[in-house]
């Protein structure tokens, strides 16, 4: 259950790691959208595993095939269901792990809560199904972008390494610039280098990536429940691996007191804006009209090349050692993905709101 | 749209700040849970305006009245109706608002939303209306002691003032023993000093809620969207003043290793657990057994008695002077909306799960 | 559960019989809509018993109080919760029923189900709670109105008498002349003596009611699942005691060919038009400018003054005489909860489209 | 949208008429199903065209692929999707249809709705999408008969042509022996005859298919809106062409008085059951534990070769001559829908009861 977001843009996601393939619905777009394969397959090439020396070295090919919902080049307002093969599926590279409950990976739980999994490669629940949620991502990227409406997401932070810039002072044309996707380009360098080490180490790391969503007129996000950051906050913390979640000034603003944090309203020609924008762009729930950023917070991945003590499916203490693939960060491909949920969770309140 | 939270335990809620009442639906409670409803308005109660001299000095009675659902002091898995009457109401106090966009508050996105609002007390987007919450959450709360569930808020942090124990070193006991809602006693003092200071000066401050939910069965949680940690992540960030959530190792944790991350599993008797705890009681965005812990980040509130510049809905520049009735410290009456917000949470993935 | 309806204009009804009141939550109104409480009182009371000498002798005052959502008189956008409150309950009535099944009432399955219920006067499962339909309904066709789409029900079947005119032929501006609302006076007489007779007889009886919607525009409904008719159907058969919907050439054409019953495209001024309206209104489950009309089945109410054999709780055999109050035919009373209903579901298609 | 039916067995179906393919995802399957492939493939095969002299000519291979959620031949709780490819497609066939407004077909609301159209074959609106509906059915199927409850459809009348048995008199065994599956054989025949003669008319027509649901549990159906009669007759009216529903005694027992219609509870050994079952085993929206029993009126197959008047999308009028490969009577290939739909409706009711 719940292989589905969204209200009236809906996405449903279904495939296993090792099964024939990933990929998913998405219903609700609305029609006369051009839909831009080239985009949406460049979004998918982003996620896509094996493109730097910082990544794993496992190659997926990752090619997407539209099955219905478009014609003449554009959506016609039917359901746009999409397939992504998987190929090179080498099961029995898993066979070691069948019986194998891996430290802070979904074995355990999925074998509880269903009684029966499919074990290769992590089936349901590997990362790997978020290549299709960059797919129907893209797609309302490309709604989105009929409205004005502009996502940006970049690594902010490795580790103990963070960027001393923010969204509104980093030059964001750089994030692509750099196998990273962090735009300050020396702070990048210094990351690169940690994640280098790590992978030597066989160990993992997390991070932080920000994100900043431009053009969104006010009035988007739905009291009571379905606020605007309740909302992204959700699909933020559906991502594999995430921790954690904050809009505008967070954590790091705790301290501040009301007087500070505050956002007076000042005129901007006819239009009403405010002097700050410590509320992330977002009041009541509702869009403003300023910038909405956040960051998502990410733990290391949990296989690491280390040996590490576990049990298996029979409670045995046993000894796993994984065999060599190991993302050592996962945040660099994972800034599509957080685009992605951000621009799913835009379009649903968009087409809510009119 | 979107007063309504939860699949098949939901909980719809309407009311205006300085309306007739406000209130809500219960809907898809099981039947032959015993609805305490002595229980019920204490919880209701802790959440009330006007308990301490921290607090706001504007009172409201808040007693709950039931309309349906209940017989014989049980519920009968039909919809319960409940109201909390406005009294007091005072809605003049309000008349020199009725054209002014307050900084950081709703105003100004619902006039434009909706283009009309209830501009008494901030109408719809009032926290009054978080009452309501309390009571549905209660009823939550009511069910889950059936399933050996029990949820733990407290304040962890105001401003800079952070405890120094943790969930597991604190004695939990204590929480309800100081009107800051921290059961670290000497910090409590600390915050209760800072809080009566800003109060003086007319200003507010935010801070973070920490909470735990024991007794989770293994099981609980719906990949892929609906991870547990998803829905905690939206509940929490539908407050009123939230601007962050984390849950296990959170940000403070970004430095971690996988290594260091990963949370052995290990034999417990003939049960599976876990080493360490770091993943927050949640693997695969399904509950593990372990306890489940998360921290929630408020922000001042922004009603202060300092003055302001802002703007009124002609766009003219005003200088708006709060009343006196200013709250310092929202937290420690939103521990039991936490509570409740995460009873709503949890019983809804448990009812889904069986 | 599920005592919610629609998508973007949700209601969610709740309350017993007997308990302290009935009523519910609209929420998604769009703002700005007039709420003319005396329409809304008025649909009311053409749905309350005690009308007329064919109905049941039961009074109920059934007055209507709003609890939110509604400012100067018009919606908000905001929930807009209303309460019916009982009176007159005579509990002890039912005293007699507590452990009985009567014949075709819910009384085993609402036991058996969730192993507690309420018996005074059907608790949740009495008609009664049809009234806080005609409330949302009311809401509803006031906000159509605006859209210019207007809905009329009217009973053309009791028994076997049955109007030899239809929507078309038949004058409906008299079906309020008269207390079985038919528009068809001659037909109307003869319905009532029937219901008379059966009166005296302890008996009861059921029959068809019709109903028209006019001014629809092109484009209501959606494919698949949620055809208009589709989304009629449902909401017709949840009113207690229907049995049956069909819709354009209904049951009685059964016989009809493609040939006889395709409806041709024809021009009317600038606009597409057809030539007949055989569809009803509705093509692949769109609206497609017609009339949209259709038909529901009520069976007899299930409770008589005459002598039946039933078991109670404990499955003894007993023998049941209902004490006076019966409703010999409910379907003037009926009526407007038909259009309660297709209101409801207009709302929520036409909001949808949009 | 709107092409998901469910609440916690969800379809969601895709694909035009000439794209590549149809399908759609199950979410919410139990686990530890067992996914027999071939049942599937033969419940397919019941409803494609080209089965018989009375059918289309038209033929569809229809080979069911699935892609996800079958782990060692059993659902593994996680997403099922499938797909049925299409071939022999003869898009071109359409060309001169691109402009036409087919009376009686969805091409006009279509258009209007959306302001852009697959036209080959109907694109969306084609019936060709209730393949998927019975794929998804019949994985609803298997889960039901693990819970003992099994579904039986049957042609009862083609146009005028009446059966004279009904679900308890005639031996449902002879469903599948003759091509209308009509299981009394001398009305079979002459409905066979009927359809042949229109055929070469170039004519169609319609009727009615009968259920039976046998082996409900006490307890299904969710009041008050999603009643079991209600989910059943949006899931009937879904189908492409169904213009009616009744259940129970239904319009042709509408001269029935309440002491006839009741159904009087009598002891069967130690259950509750009922003497008649007028009510089609269902009271209060609730199932009772007797056959469910219902009715769907198809109307006639609006491709007919007849010439017909129509207009184009400029507003011209036309002549339209459908060129030889109409089916003059959709009935016998609706049967498995009708049982696929009722599948997918009682198994949600199922799992929700739970």
């Amino acid at each position: 259950m719940s292989n589905t977001i969204g209200k009236l843009f809906t996405f449903t996601s279904f495939g296993e790691s090792h099964g024939k393939g990933i990929g998913g619905i998405v219903d609700g777009c609305p029609p006369g959208i051009e839909i831009d394969e080239t985009f949406i397959q460049n979004e998918l090439n982003r996620r896509r595993p094996g493109q730097s020396a910082i990544s794993t070295p496992r190659k997926e090919g990752d090619k997407v095939e539209f099955l219905s919902g478009i014609f003449d080049g554009k959506s016609t307002g039917t359901p746009i269901a999409f397939v992504i093969w998987n190929e090179n599926q080498h099961s029995s590279d898993y066979d070691h792990l069948k019986e194998v409950y891996r430290p802070s990976h979904a074995d355990f739980t999925y074998q509880q809560k269903y009684g029966i999994r499919d074990h290769r490669g992590g089936g349901r629940s590997s990362a790997r199904e978020t290549a299709s949620r960059v797919v129907a991502g893209a797609i309302a990227k490309l709604a989105l972008k009929n409205y004005g409406i502009d996502i940006t997401a970049f690594t902010s932070q490795v580790g103990h390494i963070a960027m001393s810039q923010n969204f509104e002072t980093a030059d964001l044309s750089l994030i692509e610039s750099n196998v990273v996707r962090c735009p300050q380009p020396e702070v990048a360098e210094k990351m690169i280098e940690y994640i280098k080490e790590l992978k030597k180490e066989g160990d993992s790391i997390g991070g932080i990536i920000s994100c900043v969503i431009k053009g969104v007129p006010v009035g988007l996000g739905e009291p009571i429940f379905d606020k605007l950051q309740a909302r992204l906050a959700q699909a933020m913390l559906s991502i594999n691996a995430t921790h954690g979640f904050d809009y505008g000034r967070g954590f790091e603003g705790v301290s501040l007191k009301g007087s500070e944090m505050n956002d007076s309203f000042v005129k901007d020609g006819d239009k009403v804006s405010t002097k700050t924008n410590n509320s992330g762009g977002v009041q009541g729930g509702i869009s403003n009209g300023q910038d909405i950023y956040f960051r998502v917070l990410f733990k290391p991945v949990a296989t690491i090349s280390k040996k590490q003590d576990t049990l298996d499916i029979h409670t045995n203490e046993v000894e796993l050692e994984a065999r060599g693939r190991h993302d050592p960060c996962v945040l660099p491909r994972a800034v599509p993905i957080v685009e992605a949920m951000a621009a799913l969770t835009l379009i649903d309140l968009y087409l809510t709101k009119n």
